[in-house]
C-alpha cells in the first residue's frame, strides 16, 4: 500500500528534505504540498533540486482535500502551527516539525515561547517525537511533535546516562555547534553567506535557547527530579550538521558502556569505540547519529560527543521515522540512505 | 538476484561514492574491497560515513577471489590500472573509472598521458562509458571505460548540437568550473582547505587538460571531421559539482530545441526551460545533469550551461548506470536518489 | 594635513571597506558617516570588526555639516544616488561608488538601468573612475564615478589590447566568476549561506548584466568603433574576489607583451610571467590586480585571466585611490596593504 | 631607523603572515628569508599574494649573514627549532614561534612533547611571549617564546579571573573552536578541502592537546597552586580564527568587571558590553582579541567567549608585538591594521 502524504510548509528546508526522503520511500507518495506565499508555484521553481520528481503544485492549505491524505507533515513556524493543526480534521495523523507541541506543560510553553498556548487540548494529546525513546506512544499517536534538532542531539548523548544514574545531574554542560540550515530559509542579514562564511559565533547563549525547555522537560522526567543543564549553541560556517560536546562528571568507561548498551540494537544510533570521536561530515544527509566518548585527563570527567544532521535525523528524517511507526511500517523504511561525503 | 560487486581502489572518493550508491541498490552487494596502502583497515576507519554498513575489510587485490565476483569496479590511478586489469580474469565484467581506457587510439593515449599504452588489446576492447550515447555497446561490453567527469559535462552540452549540425564547429569554447573532490584524496599542498577555501583559479589551462583527448575523440567522431574545442577548467571552493559554460555560435532557440529533443526521454538529463540556467547545488549527490540554454545579446550566439556532480554522474553514478546495463538490470536502478540541498 | 572624509551609506560592505582602508590612511580621517535606516547606531554595532576605531555615530545625511568635509564617498544604491548628490554642496569633492554616473550617455543609462537619468548635468560632469586610465581627469575632477567591479576586472584585461589593436574586436568573450560580497548586504533568499555555500551558478547571463554598459562605452571609445563583448558572470561560494577569464583572438605572446608593457609602471597592476595564471586568493583584501596570459592549443587564441578583490580594487580601494588623486596625495597612499592569505 | 629582520621558516603560514605584517611596518624590513626545502625559490612563487613586495630569495639558514640582522623570527617546527636556535649567534634577538621554548620546566616539556629538551639553558633564558602579561620581561629579553594560539586565547579569557580569585579554580572548562590554518601548510589527508569543508569535529580531545602544558604552567603560577583546566579543541571549516568558550563558576557581573578593568588600557584586547558575545569574523586578519561575558540561567555560572586570529594575534601578530618591545619601538607599531570583513 502507498500512503498519501501532505506536507504543509513545503518551501522551507525541512519541507524540501521531507520531499527528498519521500521521493525514494517505498510506501509513501507526496499527494499535497502547501506554501502560503509561494502557492501556485511548482516545487521545481522553489527547489530546483527536486526537478526530477513529479510533484503536486504548491497550494494554500485550505485547498487541500485532507480526506485523501493518510498522514500530514506540518513544517510551519511555531505559533501559527497551533491554529493550523486545530483546523485540520481530528482524525488526521500529523507529524509536526514546529516547536508548538514539544512541551507538554502550558506554563513551560508560555515561558520559553513568550506567549500562551492556544490549543492546550492538542498540547496534551501530542506525543514527544524522539523516536528511540517514545516508540510505543508514537505508534499509537495521532499527533506527534518533532523534537528540536539541538534538543535531539543533546538527548541522544545524555538520556541513558541520566536514566542509569551514572553522571552528576548538577554539572551537565552542552556546548553545541550547529550548521546554518537550522536557522531556516527566511532572508536575514545575519544568515547571508558574506556574514557567516569563514567565521563562528555563539547564539542564544546564556541559557536563553528555547530547546532548553525540552531538555528540562525530558531530563527532569527521566531523573524524577529537576535537572537543569547548561547549554551554549554556536553557529558554524557549514550548512548541515550538529555537533554536541557534552561534558559530564562520571566514569568515562561507564559512560561509554552505558551508551553502548542502550543503543546496541538501534539502527540509527552508533556508539563509536571508546576514545573515538565523531565528525558531522560523517552523518550529513542521513538519519544516523554517531556518538563518541572519551575521558578527560581530569579523573571522573567524561566528554560525550554526538553528531547528527539537523535537517535529517534532527527533523525531517526523524519525522519520517515517526510517520513510519504511525502508519505501521518498518521504522527504518526509506531512511537507510547513506550519508554523503565529501 | 543479488550481484556480487568488487571495488578496487575503494579508499578514494569515487570508491566511497560507489559504496554509498551500492548500499541502497536493490540488486548489488559489496563483496570485496581493495586498497593497497590501506589493506587491513575497515571501511569505517577509512570512511567513517559508511560505518552503518556491513562491509568486507579492505584487502590487497590479489587476495580477492574473483570467481565469486559478478562485476568489478576499478577506481585506481591511470597507468597502474592497465596492468591490474590485464591481470584480472578475462571473463570478468569490469567498469573502469580511470583514464586508461577512455581513448581508443594508442597515439592519442600516448599524447595526452605521456606514456605508451601497455595493453592495446584491452584498449581496443573497451567501450566508452558515456551511457546515454553508448547504451547498446555498454550492455554488450565486458570492459567499460568511465568517462572523465569534465568530459562528460561538456559532452552532454554539445553532442546533440554537433550531431545535428546546428553550431559552428570551429568556435566551441568550454569554460568549466569544478569542485575539488575531482582532484582526489591524495594529500597535496594545493588541495588543502587553507589554500582553496574562499578563492578560485584556473588549472590545466591553455589546452593542456587531458579530458581534451576525449572531446577530440568523440566530437570528431560525431562530426565526421576533426573538431577541436577550447577548454579552460577552473577549481572552485566547493567539494562536489561541475558547471560547464559552453559558448557556441548557433541559433539559441534551435540549440535549446535540439537539446530538449535529444534528451526528452532521458531519465537523468534534464533540459530546463529556455532562458533558465542551472546551479551545481541542484544536482549534488545525484546522478542528474541539468542543462540550460540562453541566447546572448549578440545575435547568433548561444550559451549552454550544464551541471552535474563529478563524483556521481561524473564518475561513480555513471559507473553504476553502466553496470546496470552490463548486468541486464534497469538502467536507473539504485540511481534515483534525489540530490541533497542545502 | 589630515583630510576630513564623509561616507554616505556606511553600513554596506563597500562602506565598511572604506572605513577599514581609511583607518590606516596617513592623511584621511573619518569625520561623518551616514546610514539611513541605521542612523543612531554606532559602527561597532553595525560592523563589530571596526570596534577598535574611534568613529562618529551613524547619522542621516541631512545631519552632516558638509562645510567641514573635504571629500565625500557616496556608497548608496543607484537611482537614489542621483538625488542625494544633486543636493550636496556644488563644490564638494565626491567619489561615487554607485552605478549612477558611470555611463556618460543618457540613453545608455536609461537602457541599462531602466529609468531616465534625473541629473544629466552631473552625469556630464562625472569622470569615469578607472584610475589607471583616467588619472589626469580624476585629479582635476569634482565628481568621480567609481566603476563596476566586474567592469574594472574586464577592462584591466582588455583595454591595452584593444588600444594596441592586437586582438579581434568581434570575438571577445568574458567569462567571469565573482564572490558574493558584490551582491551587497541586503537580506535576500538567494544570498543566504545555505543557498550559496558549496555551489555555483550564472547570474544576469545572456548579455543582460549592467556592467556591459561600461564595457560598451569604454571599449568603443578606445577602438573608435562599436565594440560589443560577450559577458557571462557566475556567482561563486566565496566572499571576496573576481576572476575574469577573457578569451580573445590574437597572438598570445603579443597579448602578454602588450599587457606587460602597458602596466610595467603600475603599482597595483601586476602581469605574471607568460603562462602563469592568477588566483583570487592572492589579491583578497588588497588593491592589487594580477593578470596572466596563456596561449591555447588552438593557434591564434589567447586567454587572459585577471583577478582582483571586488570590494577593494573593484570599489572601495579604487575609490580611495581616486580620492588620493583628487586631494593631491600620492596615489598609493594607504593602499599598499598586502593581501591576506590564507 | 629601519631594523633588518630575518624570518626562518618563511614558507609556512605564520611565515607568510610575518611578511605581510612587516610589509607595512614603518621600521622593519625583511632582510633574509629561509625555507629549507624551498631554498632558491622566490616568495612570489611560494606565496603569490606577496608578489608586489621586493623580497630576498629564500635561502638555507646557513647562508644568512646574521651580523646584518637586528632581529630574527623563527617559524620552524618544534624539535628542530632547538638546535637551530642554539646555533645562532648568542647576541641575536630572537622571537620564536615554535613550541620549543614555551614551557620553562624541562620535565613538562618532555611530558607534553614526548622527548627531552636538548637546550635547557636556552629554555631557562626564554621569556614567555604573552605580551600583555610579560611586557617588561619581553622588552629585556633576547629570546622570546611565542605562545600557542589556543593557549593565548584561553589565557586572555582567564588570567585576570584567576589572578583576582573570582572563579572556582577546579571547574574551568575551555571548549575551543579553531580554524584550519593553525594546522599548518604540510599536505595531510585530514587537512584537505574535501575532508574539512562543511563539517566539524574535535581533535586532541581528552586532555591531550599540548597547549595544556602552557595553561598548567601559567595558571598555576598565577594562582600559586596547581590549576588544571579541561580543554577540548574542535576543528572548524574556516581558515582563520579561534573562538574559546570558557565556562567558569563565579559571578558573571564580577567576571565581566574584572576582565574589563584588567584590559581597559590594552590597545588590542577589547571587552564587549556585558551580554554581548564576539565572532571570529570580527578579528580576522588583525591583532585584536574580542572578549565577551554572559551569565548562564544557572546562577553563579559565567561564560567567557574570546576570539582572535590564530595566525595574527595568536602567532605572527603577537610575534611582531614582542619584537616591537625588544627593539624599543612602540608596541602597536605596524599592528593597527583593521580586520577584514567580509
Amino acid at each position: 500500500m502507498i500512503y498519501n502524504i501532505a506536507i504543509l510548509g513545503a518551501s522551507g528546508y525541512t519541507g524540501g528534505e521531507l520531499v527528498r526522503l519521500i521521493a525514494t520511500h517505498p510506501q509513501m507518495r507526496v499527494a499535497a504540498l502547501s506554501a502560503d506565499r509561494k502557492a501556485g508555484m511548482t516545487m521545481a521553481e522553489v527547489f530546483p533540486f527536486l526537478r526530477h520528481l513529479d510533484l503536486p503544485v504548491l497550494t494554500k492549505i485550505e485547498e487541500i482535500d485532507f480526506a485523501k491524505i493518510d498522514l500530514c507533515f506540518c513544517a510551519l513556524p511555531h505559533g501559527t502551527t497551533q491554529a493550523v493543526i486545530a483546523a485540520l480534521p481530528r482524525d488526521l495523523k500529523i507529524v509536526d516539525l514546529s516547536a508548538d507541541f514539544r512541551l507538554r506543560d502550558a506554563a513551560a510553553y508560555a515561558k520559553w515561547y513568550g506567549q500562551p498556548h492556544t490549543q492546550p487540548q492538542l498540547q496534551a494529546e501530542a506525543v514527544y517525537g524522539l523516536t528511540e525513546f517514545y516508540r510505543n506512544e508514537i505508534a499509537a499517536a495521532r499527533l506527534v511533535a518533532g523534537t528540536g534538532c539541538n534538543a535531539a542531539t543533546g538527548q541522544f548523548a545524555l538520556r541513558p546516562l541520566i536514566a542509569a544514574g551514572v553522571i552528576d545531574l548538577d554539572l551537565i554542560l552542552i556546548d553545541l555547534k550547529a550548521g546554518v540550515s537550522g536557522a531556516g530559509r527566511s532572508p536575514k542579514e545575519t544568515l547571508l553567506h558574506a556574514e557567516l562564511s569563514g567565521g563562528t559565533h555563539t547564539y542564544s547563549a546564556g541559557g536563553k535557547h528555547r530547546h532548553l525547555g525540552e531538555f528540562d522537560q525530558e531530563f527532569s522526567k527521566i531523573a524524577g527530579r529537576a535537572v537543569q543543564v547548561q547549554f551554549t549553541p554556536h553557529l558554524l560556517p557549514m550548512n548541515r550538521g550538529i555537533l554536541a560536546t557534552v561534558y559530564v562528571k562520571g566514569d568515562p568507561a561507564v559512560v561509554h558502556q552505558t551508551l553502548g548498551a542502550a543503543y546496541a540494537a538501534e539502527p540509527f544510533l552508533h556508539v563509536l569505540p571508546f576514545g573515538a570521536l565523531p565528525s558531522t561530515r560523517d552523518v550529513a544527509g542521513s538519519n544516523f547519529c554517531h556518538i563518541g566518548v572519551i575521558g578527560d585527563r581530569l579523573p571522573g570527567r567524561a566528554v560525550v560527543v554526538a553528531v547528527l544532521d539537523n535537517l535529517n535525523k534532527g527533523s525531517s528524517g526523524q519525522a519520517v521515522q515517526n510517520a513510519n511507526l504511525m502508519l505501521g511500517l518498518p521504522e527504518t523504511m526509506g531512511l537507510m540512505l547513506a550519508p554523503i561525503f565529501p
